[in-house]
Order: C-alpha cells, then structure tokens, then sequence
C-alpha cells in the first residue's frame, strides 16, 4: 500500500498505538495540540536534527530503517555531549506520498530500535507529505543535573576522545563503491571490495551509528562536543566556546585498524578520514591533567594557538576542517 | 550571494548573533551540542510542525517571510491550543544551496517578526541543504500551570470557537487565482479579483495568521483544540479524545462579510470553507453552560451522536472532513 492509500489520520493512529508511552512523567503524549511532560528539577536539553533525501541519506545504499536508527542516535548524541540524559522525541516526517507502506514501517522499525537502545519515548511530531525527496527531524527533549558546555575548557586541560575516528567516514567511502543498501539488520553480506570483516564494522558505524554514553566522564569534563561533523571542525567550536587554543598530536588520534586498511585499500589517507570525516559520534572533551581518564588522550588545551603535530614532529595549522552544508 | 557561497558556519554565526537570547532561563541557547534551559515549576508543553515547499507553501504566491511567520505561528497556536505560554523555539531548516540569501533573509525577518509578536526565544535548530525543495520546522516549548486538554469535554457543555472561519481558505482561494506573491507587509495592493478591501484581511488571514491566544478562556474551557485541519476534523478529534458526541448549528458559525462576499464571487459554499477550509488558527473549546464566555457558542456536546443542522434545519452527520495529507 502507498502512503495516500492510508491516509494521515489512520497512520496517526497506528503510530499512537504502537508508540504509547509508559512513563509517567509524560502527562500527554500523541494526540494533543502539544505533548505535556511533568515539571522537572533538572535543567532541560533540547536537540533538533533534520535529514534530507540525497544529501543527509541516498536510499541507493542506506535502507529506510538505517535511516531512523541513525536520526534518533544523532540527536541523542546531542544530549549525552551535554552529559544528558536523553527521555523524549519529537518526530517531523515529509514524506512522498507514493512512498510505500514498507518503506515507513521499516523507517518506524528503526526509530523503534534506536529508541529502545537509548530508553526514550515518542511524544510528538508531524506527518506530511513532501512534493520531492523526504524530510525527517527529530527533536530531543533530555534533563541534566550539571550540563557539561563547550565552553568551559582551560588551557592546561588534557583534550581526549571516546573510540575511534574516521569509521564511519570511511563507511560512507566504501558504501559508494557499492552503490546499494545493506541490510546490516539481519546481517547480509555483499560485493566485497575489501573483506567482510574489515568492511562490516565501517559501513555499520556509517548506516547504524551509535551514540556514546558518557557516563562518568560527565562529572570530570570541563568541556565536552559531540564527533559530528568531523574532529577538527568540532574541536574548533570547543575551543572557539571557550575562547582556548588546542594542540593535537596526529598520531594519537585512535583510528582502528580495519580502518586503516580500508583507507590503504582505497589509496584515502586515513588521517584526512579521522580529522575531518565526520559522522563519529564520539565525545570530544576536555578535563584536568590531574584527573584519571578512561578515554585517548590526543592533545592538550592552549592559550590561544591552534595546531596540530603531523606523525614527523612538524606543526601545522589545524582549521575547521570538515563538512559543511552548501559548500 | 547563494547559500553556498556563504556556508553553513558564517550563516550560524549570523544567526546565533541576531537571535541572542535574554531571558535567564536560557542557561544556553544556539551554539553548544543542545540548548539548556532552567528547570520550571510548571508542565512542559512541546509541539513541532514541519511545512514543506510545493505542500504547505507555493513560492508563486507566498514570500518567504510569509513562510516564517506562518511556521511560527501555527506551532505558537498549538501551544496556546493547551491553555499554554509559549517560550521557547527550535528551528530546522533545509533549502536548496543555490537558494538566493535574500530568500533566507526575508525567512528569518518573518521567524523574527512572530518571534516578537508572541515573545518567544530562539534557543536551537539546525541548518542544512536540501535536493529539491525546501523544509522548515519548528519545536515549540512552552509552560502551562494547568494545561487544558482535547480530553476533557463532557455531554451538555456549550461549544464555542474564538473568531471567524474558513477566511483562511478562502485567501487561498483568491491566491491561487491570483498565482503571484503579495508582499503584504509593506502593504502592496494587486490585481483584483474582487474588492481589495475585502480580498486583503482574507489573504493575510492565510498568509500571516496569527494565533489566537486564550487568555480567560484557559480558565474556563472543559477541552480545547486549535482549528488547524477544519472545523469537523478537528471537533471530531476533541470528541473522540472526549468520548463524546456533538451537535453544531450551520447558522451560529461565524464568518466573515468579506468571506462569504468572495466565497460568493468564486462561486464557493462559505459554509464549506468554514467547516473543512483549514488554517483558522481560532481556538474551538468547550465549557459549562454555566460560564459566562467571550467567545460564539456554535453547538454543544452530545453523548454520542455527532450531527451538524443546516440552515434549514435539517440534521446531517458530521463527519472528520478537513485536509489530510497524502490524500
């Protein structure tokens, strides 16, 4: 069935009834002019992302549930940067209205799984239609007792990153030889330009990313942001928040072996891939020399000069590099 | 200059700038991974609503301030829909790179000018490119003390709705004959169809709507609902989230003189603009016969059955009629 075939009304429904939300925090949730969530003691977050069709996400090789996976973990990447936890969404979905039925379950599937995995609940959005290419957005509402900012960096503070970067850019490189979906839900294997198992864990890291949970390093970051957008261009905002400097070395960045070889096999430098790649959702942070952290350390806060040391000891200017929409 | 010429971060600059917060419950607004705001005594409300290009919006005769106002207010209409002070926005927006900066100037002009109108923040949102159309949205957040609910409508209160119907749908009509933008901010006049003395407060009512705020009525009302998709569609919602029925008399709705004076120079039933034409923005509530209300009491609730009375006093069964999308 297509989408004009269901109808907006009865869609509604099924996604009330399948989204129905159990806390009791959430006085109303679908089905009124606005949701209404309890008063709260905590500061609240607020975090919107939207995706567009050919630029956010090419249904050549994404599969329409990567797609909401991926929405609702990179708007709670959002919250967890501020050492949040992520409780509510807002859903926006513009929709050609030819689009088949499965393509929005399997959209839904995903939303579903994401939400499951961080623990939040569907209480809002709206559903339209779009005349080219699909919409979506999501908004996520979260609470924290102590928000961590961008701007609260100091020079001296040790700069450290969660996991390894540069995967899920390299994914996307991979993912465009390809040039079809892959289903990594039920675990389908494909046309290999390098082995399954150096490709698998790339690719999924692009279609099926992830966010990071803080957990303790919520209480010893002095800043904290969230790898989006690639690891310079974010390391730029920090330490612009901040009104700091930044002086990274480049062969600490943590980049994971199937990456390496990827990037060897494609003849991309995977360092270009780690710094300015994007789509990471690691945590970038910052805290105290003296404090004991579980993450890599891959630089330390400056005054005001911003550099980063190639793996031959020379020093380079480090520019926000990374993607940036219309350019 | 177009979008790709001034890029993604030099716009957010420009953005964050203009838009810069000032009351103390924004801890953070645009510029770290989420917005914070304080912790509030009172429920959170929080509505979205996402208009597309070619959808919601037809550039042959809509400006883009026009575009911006119009998302603005009816996420503000939602909001006061629950009896509620809006406060906060988040905005998403995507437009086509070549997209002039003109086009995203005069966009934000009228987001600004319903910012000011409802006294609303911009606290987050987020930039980025489209394919083929633009897509804007808005996250509304906003306090209520006691929020008034669909729900709560009970057999034997009055129905009432706040201002005149169907002029909005009846601007649309006059616009699409029209088929050209008309700057009515600066007070342009055009080509006539009919008077423009009665043609201007019906375009603007779909061009420039301006959502009703409740006042009293939020006191008052059993169950409220913004006219947003039609009157019927939107009375059934209340009756279905009441479990109740409703009786609406054709001759007490209120229309305007200009309405019905184009509706009958198009050839149009005004009693069909009213009850299915969309985008009134009034409020339609309920409340004891008892109250002593400001509003036109256009019916009642019934225990089940749900019937309209023609001006000729014959009974007909109402029915969820109004816009759907993908229909």
């Amino acid at each position: 069935m297509k989408l004009f075939e269901i109808g907006e009304l009865s869609l509604l429904k099924r996604i009330r009834k399948r989204f129905k939300t159990g806390s009791k925090d959430v006085v109303a949730g679908i089905g009124d002019d606005a949701a209404v969530v309890a008063p709260h003691d905590q500061s609240l977050l607020l975090t919107t992302d939207m995706m567009t069709e050919g630029v956010h996400f090419d249904l050549k090789f994404t599969t329409w549930f990567q797609v909401g996976f991926k929405l609702i973990s990179s708007n709670v990447s959002d919250i967890y940067a501020m050492g949040g936890n992520p409780r509510f969404v807002l859903l926006d979905l513009a929709m050609d209205k030819k689009t088949d039925e499965k393509s929005l379950e399997s959209f839904f599937d995903g939303v579903e799984s994401a939400m499951a995995a961080y623990r939040v609940e569907l209480i809002g959005g709206d559903l339209s239609s779009s005349k080219a290419g699909a919409a979506v957005s999501a908004t996520l509402v979260g609470y924290a007792r102590k928000p961590v900012m961008r701007s609260g960096a100091r020079p001296g503070d040790k700069i450290y990153v969660t996991g390894k970067l540069g995967d899920s850019a390299c994914g996307l490189k991979l993912l465009k030889i390809i040039r079809r979906p892959l289903s990594l839900e039920t675990g389908e294997k494909s046309d290999k330009p390098v082995g399954w198992s150096i490709m698998e864990p790339l690719v999924r890291r692009h279609l099926l990313p992830v966010a990071r949970k803080p957990g303790k390093i919520t209480r010893i970051a002095t800043a904290m942001i969230d790898v989006s957008d690639g690891l310079f261009i974010d390391l730029s905002r920090l330490c612009d928040e901040s009104g700091v400097g930044a002086r990274v070395s480049m062969k600490h960045l943590p980049l994971s072996s199937q990456m390496q070889k990827a990037a060897g096999a494609l003849g991309i430098d995977p360092y270009r891939l780690a710094t300015s790649g994007g789509e990471d959702y690691e945590l970038l942070f910052t805290a105290s020399p003296k404090r004991k952290v579980d993450a890599v350390c891959i630089g330390e806060i400056t005054e005001s000069d911003r550099v980063f040391i190639d793996r031959n000891g020379r020093e380079y200017p480090l520019s926000p590099e990374g993607y940036q929409h219309w350019h």
